[in-house]
């Protein structure tokens, strides 16, 4: 391993290291923090920082006066290990196979466990219809009529208001609007990359990250990034020294596919990092007023003080996927160039699904539906979690993310969920397979699931996938 | 001149020239057909053809049993002359005045003369309005989730059965929706070329293509263009000689600015042409459906047989600019990349527009709407030539295109559009000047009006042009 790690982290994976090979079992009693701490030549603070690592995992419990022993594997379910070698920039590789995984994720007859997409049946589909067709009645004329970038300002004032719950001060001229968060992120990588940069991501990373970054022939190099932790500030930091990187992406609150967030102490380090080197990052944030806790994360870009932070977020997550509106977040370095690019892409959004929006937000109470939607997505995580323990097979890991819907589930190392995507499709239902959240194709043994279509009549669903689908 | 000129053009340039060194004035017989025919060594059918060319520009006039005579030189305005000069590749230049002309456009108190834009005056804004509303209901749930790639099916059928009247044989899978032409012309440039690569267009041309040319990092070869007949098939044979040109991108019908229509003649030796090299030609059609003849002219793609033309449209000209709906038209050669590049673009248009359009174009009388709107702008376009003639400098030229609804207008030689366009804007209009239609500047004595914002309300704002913006 090419990479310096924290020596709480070393100690941390060799514990790790002790119990999958089986050398501690469940229920066992782990080696003391003063025997580690003399085995290994580290301090005892050090050896202590590792368990208490090991314990957010859940893969160990503390018994006060006792010490340290191996959590029931199942019980509570543990975060997929993370695979700490760093890559070479790659090009990224789009195969036959992940177009056919689009087109399912269409299909009607299939259950989208796969998609990170809310359920329409817990979108307020109704009210925003009867939106829709309030302002296309009362601004018949403007949404016949051209928006250009920025885009509709109504929206860009509340998008700009919002931004204060992630801490982040922007006027609504720092707002630009444009196609959901997807396009966002393709402007912002075209504004702050030409072809042949290479762009560092978390890795796992949400597969159209991946997909977007090769189509416009920019290279890749993919950061470890934990469950629990987020993005590896130590490996992301190497790589840099390493490899001309040009820009971040990452998703820096409840991450896809992985859950992470990072924690705002490592949110202002990551800042202060890209800042020194002048290289931007492009922060997606679609999942950041999806927090389980009362008050949702800050963004990293609240810690920008350069105008190097480009945030990028929408309401497909949270309202609506198909109005297709989303928004960048940047200053005057930026803004100018992210016009231009969305201008000759497209001569700007249709103003009405943005106005439908605005209105929604002032009337309709955004508020009380992001309440409900929280925590009926917090209930959906831990109930699809606790059946996923309940029903996959032993040593299966599963994240418990503190936000947003996405599940990151890891089989034992035999399981092959490209294999077993075409027989879950048989079976009915999507899965979001590991290899497409990566440029290398790993994660071979990993899968994505998506919580808002867990309920208790698809539960049956997750047994079948356990029965007929893992092999 | 390098070029290879037809030996009736150079005939015709000859007599030209005559009348504008004033050798031959307004009313004047010019050289009889035998003395032109002996004097240049040309066949008398050559100079038939001179004339008659002439004759379709009004510069001449046939008298009957009488000869040729010099036109009256504003009765009936003649189109503004061709530059045959051939341009090396260049990059696009986008300067700060672009981006303020833009900008102007958008503004209300404005009367934008300048814009290619429909008047929203003239625009079914209820109906469209209430279809909006309509469907927004009646698929509530539809309208909320994403329509990927290639779009919307109920709208692509339309529009593979509309094709049929530009006699193109299309199947609904040869359709992709768009956020417009813009979009539509975007993806086919990232699909047929990479950066570095030349991309030929006629010149004058649309600005849109340029800065859109320019933001993918390609360059720009630019082949002369004639009101009447288009773009110079020599001049863009000798340049596809000369120049690797990796895809030609061109208005072939009722073109933006110079109205220009290849005839069908040319259109096919164009697509032979091209063909021979393996050239793809991305065929704008916007103005298409707008022509003021009984039939619309077929497009260049009707002649395809190779998969090489990809025709990109819109309803932006003849419904609705803000619906952000357009499309292209493409074989399997090209449309499995472009639905990729759309998808990681914006992962596909929101539903909403297009299935108002395709309810509209099924239930509220597309046609109906078409034949007023031609109707109309044939109107406009007259009256405001006409106009243009009574009122502006003794000299200026004017095009009189059969379709679509611009002007092209060139002042004598010491006028400048760009100096003019900043007076006219204190003077409460925009105009399209010259210099923005060219990679290289040109045209500083040309602008574009667009006709539909003339009425006999806004006719004094053309007073106004001529008496206190040019001079």
């Amino acid at each position: 391993m090419s990479l310096t790690l924290h020596r709480y982290e070393q100690v941390a994976a060799h514990v790790r290291q002790l119990v999958e090979n089986g050398a501690y079992t469940t229920g066992q009693k782990l080696p003391s923090v003063r025997s580690l701490s003399q085995q290994l030549q580290v301090s005892i603070t050090t050896v202590l920082e590792a368990y208490r690592s090991l314990e957010d995992q859940l893969l160990v419990e503390a018994r006060p006066q006792s010490g340290y022993y191996v959590s029931p594997p199942q019980a509570t379910p543990v975060a997929p290990a993370v695979d700490l070698e760093c890559a070479e920039p790659t090009p990224v590789g789009t195969g036959e196979f992940f177009m056919q995984h689009l087109r399912n994720q269409r299909r009607s007859d299939l259950i989208q466990f796969g998609t990170a997409d809310p359920n329409p049946d817990d979108l307020p589909v109704l009210r925003l219809a009867k939106t829709l067709a309030k302002v296309a009645r009362e601004h018949a004329r403007a949404v016949v009529s051209y928006d250009i970038p920025p885009g509709c300002e109504e929206l860009r004032v509340q998008i700009a208001r919002r931004a204060l719950q992630a801490r982040c001060v922007v006027s609504p001229d720092e707002v630009m609007l444009t196609l959901g968060a997807q396009e966002a992120i393709m402007l912002c990588l075209r504004a702050t990359c030409q072809a042949g940069d290479t762009v560092a991501v978390e890795s796992p990373t949400y597969y159209g990250f991946l997909q977007t970054i090769e189509s416009l022939g920019l290279r890749v190099v993919e950061i470890p990034s934990d469950p629990n932790h987020g993005i590896s500030l130590t490996a992301l930091q190497q790589t840099l020294d390493d490899v001309p990187v040009r820009a971040v992406l990452l998703s820096t609150t409840h991450s896809n596919p992985n859950g992470s967030t990072l924690s705002d102490s490592d949110k202002e380090a990551l800042v202060d990092m890209l800042g020194a080197r002048d290289i931007p990052l492009i922060e997606d944030d679609v999942f950041g007023e999806l927090s389980f806790t009362p008050k949702r994360p800050r963004a990293a870009r609240s810690y920008d003080k350069r105008d190097l932070v480009l945030l990028c977020s929408s309401f497909s997550k949270t309202l609506s996927p198909g109005f297709r509106v989303g928004w960048v977040l940047a200053g005057p370095r930026w803004m100018p160039r992210l016009q231009q690019l969305k201008l000759f892409s497209n001569l700007g959004s249709p103003l009405l699904p943005a106005l439908a929006l605005s209105e929604f937000l002032t009337t309709s109470g955004f508020e009380h539906h992001l309440r409900r939607a929280r925590r009926q997505y917090a209930a959906q995580v831990h109930g699809m979690a606790d059946a996923i323990v309940r029903l996959f097979p032993p040593g299966t890991r599963v994240t418990r993310p503190k936000g947003g819907f996405v599940l990151w589930v890891q089989l034992p190392q035999e399981h092959d969920m490209i294999a077993a995507y075409t027989r879950a499709v048989v079976q009915g239902m999507t899965i979001g397979p590991g290899p497409i959240f990566s440029a290398r194709g790993r994660f071979r043994n990993c899968f994505r699931l998506c919580a808002p279509f867990w309920t208790p009549q698809t539960e049956p669903m997750l047994v079948r996938l356990a029965e007929r689908v893992f092999r």
